[in-house]
Order: C-alpha cells, then sequence, then structure tokens
C-alpha cells in the first residue's frame, strides 16, 4: 500500500486474535522502527517485546485494566532516554519524546501494511510498568502498543477540516 | 511506494530546488497529517504552511542560521495545545508532543512518497518563531520542516542494530 492509504485505512485496534506473528513480520515491522530518524541521530530509544503471557497481565493492569492489550500475542513497550538524546528542541525541551514517537509510530504504519493492528496506549501507570519489565530509572516509557491480528473493524473516527488546522504565512 | 520502502528511502534534505508543489500533492501531503491518530482524538495540532519569502528569510534567523530551510519553497511550523490534549500520558505528561510528532512525521512520509524532501528543524528559538507567525501565548512549536524538491541524495547515516534496540519480555 502507499503510505497515505495506510494512514488512512489504520485505525486503533481494541479487539485481537490469538494467531501468533510471524518472524518475519515481526522482523519487517521492527526494522521500521528502527530507521525512524532522530534528533542528532543519537536513536535514544528501546523497545520492549512482551510475548509472556503473566508480564502481558500484569501490563494490563498497569493500564488501567484495558484487557485487549494483553489479547495480542505481543505488546510494544517504547521507552526513551532523556539522557542522551538532543536537549535543546525549540530550546525549550528534550528531544526523547519526538523520537520515540516517530520510531513508534513507523511500526505502527509498518503493522498495518502487514495486516497487523496496534493501537497508541497512553493511559499507564508508568512506574509499574517500569517496574514489571525492570526498566532502569533514568529510562522512561513513553508508550503501549498491543501488536497483533485485528480482530474487529472499527469505523472512522472524523477529524478536524483540513481549514481548521492548516493555514497560510500565519497562524 | 511501501512503507517500509518510504522509510528506509527518506533522507533529511538540506538542499532544495525552487520548484513550486503543485497544489494536488501538498494537498496530499497535509492530508496525511491531518488524518493522524491523537489521544483521545484532540487533533491538538496547527500547522502554519509558511511561503512568504520574507517570513522564511526571518524564520531562518529564528532557526540557527538554517539558511537551507528557506530554499524550499514551503516551511511547515508544526503547533500543539497543551490545554486541549491527553493530559495524563504515563501519568506524567500531555500528549501533545507525541500527537504533534506523529501527524508531522505522517506528512514527512508523505511527502517523501510524492517526490518531496523535508528535514526535522529541532534547532529553532520558540519564543522568536512564535513572534513571527503570531503563534498565540498558549500554543507550543514543536517542530519546522522545509517542504520541497530535493537538490541533493545524502547517504544513509546508519542506525543501532536490532539487538541493541530491542529486547524480549524484559528491558
Amino acid at each position: 500500500m502507499k503510505v497515505l492509504e495506510v494512514i488512512q485505512k489504520r485505525r486503533s485496534i481494541r479487539k485481537y486474535k490469538e494467531d501468533p506473528i510471524p518472524e518475519d513480520v515481526l522482523q519487517r515491522v521492527l526494522e521500521a522502527a528502527r530507521l525512524a530518524p532522530s534528533g542528532k541521530n543519537l536513536q535514544p530509544w528501546k523497545f520492549v517485546i512482551v510475548r509472556d503471557k503473566e508480564l502481558k497481565n500484569r501490563l494490563v493492569h498497569a493500564s488501567a485494566g484495558q484487557f485487549f492489550i494483553a489479547e495480542a500475542p505481543i505488546i510494544v513497550v517504547a521507552c526513551g532516554f532523556p539522557d542522551e538524546c538532543y536537549s535543546k528542541m525549540g530550546r525549550y525541551m528534550k528531544s526523547w519524546p519526538v523520537d520515540v514517537t516517530i520510531a513508534l509510530e513507523h511500526l505502527i504504519l509498518q503493522a498495518h501494511e502487514d495486516g497487523l493492528g496496534t493501537c497508541w496506549v497512553g493511559s499507564f501507570e508508568e512506574e509499574a510498568v517500569k517496574s514489571i519489565l525492570n526498566v532502569p530509572e533514568s529510562v522512561k516509557v513513553l508508550a503501549l502498543t498491543p501488536l497483533g491480528y485485528p480482530d474487529e473493524d472499527p469505523p472512522f473516527r472524523g477529524r478536524k477540516s483540513l481549514d481548521e488546522i492548516f493555514s497560510y504565512d500565519k497562524y
């Protein structure tokens, strides 16, 4: 599929089949994240691929009880390195949330291309997730996504119009 | 192109032709940003499409003198709304940097598919950019990118290995 078609058809999937993900498909999806650009090419990220059932269930409890994330064969936990990133974005912020987001969205788009579903999960207790996966103190958890074959086909949720979000030469 | 191919071939472009961008191409690239997912679908973003030469030159001076950004026919300035986003990502951050990043990366991937170059620019003085474009006090500027036809073909800069950035079940 072309990029825009993938973007148009991707949905946040909250119901998954148990079918496992073939290794070659998984590697392609991970490769899309690996190749992401980042501030000064520092790549301040690490991704934990959680397949263990007990760990997935514990992540559910650290994520406001969103049971669907454990239905998928994999939960991807996206982590960033505040101490190893470009530290002056706009002169006010560290780049790691931007860098990690780009990489995770690459993974999510390639997942859709390969027939897999995902869902950006932002409702989680960071400290609990870190404790479950032994994430070091200095590392941040940005987001989680389940990764698996969709068992639903949700409708498009709508977006603001072009006029509302783009302007020309002045804000 | 397929998503992974676009991701593999995209480069940060720092030299642009003056050729204008056809309106239908521009609209496709903007559509890719418009369709991005965001926390609670709040879409806390606005993008300023800067085509005016004087404004572009002023943005150069607000961006550490990176002259190449004004070579391109357009500079896209990506803004976020801290007051209108999901405010509890991981229980510690507002979602707008994540939301705006996803939308801008969509734009960047579709731009590459359409033969256009871009470059994530994070080295800018936010207050100066806001002043040049009349961005309201409550709105943040996340990043800029030039948008135009590439006049260079930079080599791949390399990335960390899969082993270095992915782990299984534990960090």
